[in-house]
């Protein structure tokens, strides 16, 4: 047989190395990298829009918007003009970092500050692959229901940050939130968790200062290597 | 090399193999069987619940409940006493054939008229693997947001029956139903739509109807079939 034998395996470490690259070519940039997780519909583009709002421009962003089909999403925030980068996956229920390599052949990472990868809208397999992030933040709905980190363990062992959303809709719903908490410490107990909503405005001053410490952080890192 | 290769398309082709042994065995025990698809949270097992109470014992329901981890949701059912299986795919996005011919063996079939498989809380995967169903019921709800179908074409173009759930969330968002409306023609004009709340109970006379109608089909054409 001249055929090749492709393991699962052998994809993941593939994807893993070429993760570990795109890291180094960022890192070499100065440029923060966040990777957005989540179910379809749990804010993450809407958290795009108002961060943009509030952030641009003291910090200069970029975008890598995933998704299965359309460009709606990068429509959405094309009146910002920002460099952004659309990825259609053409069925991928995930991104992965060969993906994000030829995305950042597209933005000017010399002139960005940070940028957010915008996942495939899937509470699963986005958590199995590395994208040469900095950080992974999940976001998670109130409308979907406390249950989910331990029903979903991967992503919640995975993130760095917990956005609970939409908690304009707390009073409708019975998530329940120190459940939440008590899921978390379990499965991965340096996981912060940040409530807001990107409707009230609840919770985003925390959000925004987590991001501008990763940013100076990453910012610090590389004026220490040029020196060094 | 002693390697067999297996593509991707073989598997998805011998998943699809398995479905029509599998639909074939649920067709001689007269059983209709519905694979119930949405993001995590979209209300599943909130809504098997209801109808639980509302169809036991009328019709004689087992379920087969598909999660990554954890058995909660086969807890949540555990008090209605009917037959019930819980699949743990161990990481994997989706359930297959494959899975479900092995939980056909812990369920009485015979005494059976109707089978809810709860899939894996994901709105991609598992539209790609059929499981020997006889419709594909998809859930969107309204805490989602209306620009689901298109981002998400594959389900919307797989299922049957589409139900915005949810419905009492609707004063507090910009859920835009005839948006998903016009979507959803252009994807799959022959796929119903039907507006619910497990919470409020609208909508659920159409939903128990819509199964009734499915049960006494299935019913009627195995009983053509003995008697032919």
């Amino acid at each position: 047989m001249d055929y090749k034998v492709i393991l699962a395996r052998d994809l993941r470490e593939t994807n893993l190395k070429q993760a570990e690259e795109n890291l180094g070519i960022f890192n070499k940039a100065g440029v923060t990298v966040i990777n957005l997780i989540s179910s379809p519909g749990a804010g993450k583009t809407s958290l795009l829009e108002v961060t943009l709002q509030k952030l641009l421009p003291e910090i200069n962003i970029g975008i890598i918007e995933g998704d299965l089909a359309t460009a709606y999403d990068a429509d959405r925030l094309a009146p910002y003009k920002i460099p952004l980068v659309q990825i259609n996956t053409a069925g991928a229920c995930h991104l992965d970092a060969a993906m994000i390599r030829r995305a950042m052949e597209e933005l000017p990472l010399e002139d960005l500050d940070l940028v957010f990868i915008e996942n495939v809208g899937n509470l699963v397999c986005p958590a199995e692959f590395d994208l040469g992030e900095d950080a992974k933040v999940a976001l998670l709905s109130v409308a979907e229901g406390s249950d989910k980190p331990l029903k979903y363990p991967f992503i919640f062992q995975k993130a760095r940050l917990l956005l609970i959303t939409k908690t304009d809709l707390l009073p409708y719903t019975n998530f329940d939130l120190p459940s939440v908490h008590r899921q978390v410490r379990q499965l991965n107990p340096s996981l912060e968790i940040l409530p807001l909503s990107a409707l009230t405005g609840e919770g985003l001053e925390g959000w925004y200062a987590w991001l501008k410490g990763l940013v100076h952080q990453k910012k610090a890192a590389r004026k220490g290597c040029a020196t060094a």
